[in-house]
């Protein structure tokens, strides 16, 4: 049998076999789309392969290219687009113990592919006041390989854009499947061959990451009577390069009163809401800005007791994707999309085709040097038609969908695929064998690179490019 | 005499009243504007007052408001509105000799009016690693309070906005003139009343500033053989939140080899060049975006010698008003505008309409979460009639000017009066004794508030709001 073959060969690098184990692996959060979970519900790996160095990374590799045993990578499974799923079973390659942070400096941090993401900017704080630039929601488990592997920005894109711009990510080393692994450390241009594609390139093994100041954010909760009232002030505060802010993000009601259960007793039935991180050296001036919009000053972690504080999750687990996942678990018929509204008239429009069927939350964050509005909506599922049509709408009123019901990386919209990263994975994995079936240029040599769409990773092109 | 009895009042502090060292002491920059220089050529100071304390600057004020003199406050006299000059003669306020830096901690400093930027910057980088966010390009020599009192943003503002942002000043100590002058102590709104006032309702004499992490900014020169592919890229970098630089600004052909003398070992004539302050962390991606946008990296100062780096000025004293003072140097007919262009299309159409009589010198900035095209075009002057005309064909096709051929406050541009500010200078000032002649609205009690011009300053409206 493949897989017994391929074990035999791991020597003493850690497996695990145990099916709940293996299953329970297998999984990310992809069950946030009722469309993926239809879908992959199924799908299970055969082994957990754990490796705890560079070194055994290539072990496995190598015996996976020998044995023809899909691999697939994993952080720590936060991923929310079936992206670390293993559809041709094989093994689930669980990078978690690689997990030391490996140097730091005034502006940059190196550490292992499974370092979780709040334990780097605990040392980089201590160390020299510094901080990862951003963060998903997931701050407190997400691994910083997973997060370049499977993300694309969240808390600080605010401020800082996303990991697709030039300059996000320093370098990266990968290792190659194939007879005799390579270690490859990309730099400058290379490095988005590998960010955002979901392991099926090459498997990263270290990330260096600039960091930018750590200030003791404080939490902020904003009440508004009227949504389109909290865009404006959102809009506004991101504009404002003098306030400084790491998380801006808006929520129609009824969501907070629904979903932001602990916070409940901050919150006013009826009311959208606004969160903010705040620094601490613009909470004058924040709070001044607050009266200008009239908003309505909720809760301020500042002036909290430390009992409120514990009993409290940061707002940012309250933002992005946990958004979702507080709704799912008051509604399991909730899904949401991904979206961006190109002004706040067209975000308007949509909420007056949409209503309630479509919840609204906006992450503000900066896009190409634009304030932009960057919608997580949730939405009131009956089915996938009708979602499909919510999508239509969308793109028929010009506003862009990068779809999180789809598992491959190009019809997600969020990664254009091109030829150079085609023949980057011919040559990192000449086999096919990491993370088979998420690229459809892969698969489909046909496939039309430049179909008219919105891409948030715009593959190789020169970013604004004369 | 006036003077004589004032003079008498002021105890033991240091006065100079030298003819030579009057009238030096009683210029600024204003000789930058032919205009401003018929103006004001004649006008000068009867005497200096050198305060080193608090205590002191109360005493002048006290013997200035009981005699009925005017009091001009002056910091390094680098301003070029004429601001700092006493158009009724009296009393100049030299604040030079408060220095100090009082008080620094993570991510703010308090310091006197009269210190040095480069100075301050110095301690807070000892002290914090951090920097003020932003400085003129006369980092060297200009005042914090002078800064404030008479200045708007600059190097840093391509990421932090002007000093008119809320958040950009964090707090200011002034003292009134009056009877018994008192210390208020300005926070929030109230500080707007007191920036960018030439010191019209109050002195400045301690100013608290938010600090940015500071990094070694590396100097880079970029050529380009087209001056609308210079801008495209400058643009595309100001627009890059991923790539941390704290100046990007623009020169047409023939600017930098007319007038940058001791680069011109590194430039190539007829190129227009992109001049870039880029944090170490960013530099491969900036050399990446350079290629990109097909730039000819002609220097960088990472790559320097040491005796290289020596013989040149920081690039920032290329910059800004430095730009009009080199070429001043070399040509003394010129001048310069400032301008803002709402779009490059603007841009183009302006450059077309008047090419090499307004050599190009775009400042990229943020404004309000915008990038935008800040001018400070050079300006081949033949006479005031035919400058009047450059600013129409600018208003007549869509894009501002902040008229630096004024000497009041409201003719500027820079800064709009509105009736709060007036209302504070009635009581800071009641007598009216404070840099007289540079306020319209005190002096013209029917002063429209609401004439329809752009201001960078916008009074106390509140910002954005909704």
């Amino acid at each position: 049998m493949t897989i017994s073959a391929f074990r035999a060969d791991l020597g003493d690098i850690p497996v695990d076999d145990h099916p709940r184990i293996v299953q329970q692996r297998s999984r990310d959060h992809y069950w946030y789309s009722p469309v993926l979970k239809a879908k992959l519900d199924h799908v299970t790996a055969e082994i957990v392969v754990s490796p705890r160095s560079n070194d055994e990374v290539g072990t496995v590799l190598a015996a996976a290219y020998r044995h023809g045993v899909a691999i697939t990578p994993r952080g720590a499974g936060t991923g929310n687009y079936g992206q670390a799923m293993p559809l041709l079973g094989g093994a689930m390659l669980n990078l978690m113990n690689m997990d030391k942070v490996l140097e730091i400096s005034k502006d940059r941090v190196r550490a292992q592919a499974g370092a979780v993401m709040e334990k780097i900017d605990e040392q980089t704080k201590a160390c020299v006041g510094g901080e990862l630039r951003f963060h998903p929601s997931t701050y407190r488990m997400a691994s910083i390989g997973g997060f370049i592997a499977g993300g694309s920005g969240g808390v600080g894109s605010v401020r800082w854009g996303g990991l697709r711009n030039l300059g996000s990510i320093l370098g990266l080393k990968v290792i190659t499947c194939e007879a005799e692994p390579r270690e490859l450390d990309l730099e400058g241009e290379d490095i988005l061959k590998v960010a955002h594609a979901y392991g099926t390139n090459g498997i990263i093994v270290e990330a260096e990451m600039p960091l930018a100041a750590s200030y003791d954010w404080v939490d902020m909760v904003v009440g508004f009577d009227d949504f389109m009232a909290a865009s404006r002030f959102a809009h506004g505060v991101a504009s404002q390069d003098s306030l400084l802010v790491k998380e801006v993000s808006t929520y129609a009601a009824p969501i907070p009163e629904s979903y932001f259960n602990r916070h409940k007793p901050y919150l006013k039935d009826g009311q959208s809401v606004v969160l903010l991180m705040v620094a601490p050296v613009a909470l004058a001036a924040m709070t001044l800005f607050i009266e200008h919009h009239q908003g309505d000053l909720r809760y301020r972690a500042d002036t909290a007791s430390e009992d409120e504080r514990k009993r409290l999750p940061p707002v940012y687990e309250l933002a992005w994707n946990h958004t979702t996942l507080r709704a799912l678990k008051v509604d399991p018929t909730i899904t949401y999309l991904q979206t961006r509204y190109p002004t706040i008239e067209h975000l308007e429009h949509i909420i007056g085709l949409l209503g309630d069927e479509l919840p609204m939350h906006i992450e503000m964050t900066r896009q190409d040097g634009l304030v932009t509005f960057s919608g997580l909506p949730l939405v009131r599922y009956t089915s996938e038609a009708r979602l499909e049509e919510i999508i239509a709408i969308h793109e028929s009123n010009g506003c862009n969908v990068f779809n999180p019901h789809r598992f491959t990386l190009e019809e997600g919209g969020m990664k254009r695929t091109d030829q150079k990263q085609l023949d980057f994975k011919r040559q990192a994995d000449p086999k096919g064998m990491l993370n088979p079936g998420k690229m459809i240029a892969w698969e489909n040599p046909d496939f039309d690179f430049s179909a008219g769409k919105a891409w948030l990773f715009d593959g190789l092109n020169p970013v604004n490019a004369a």
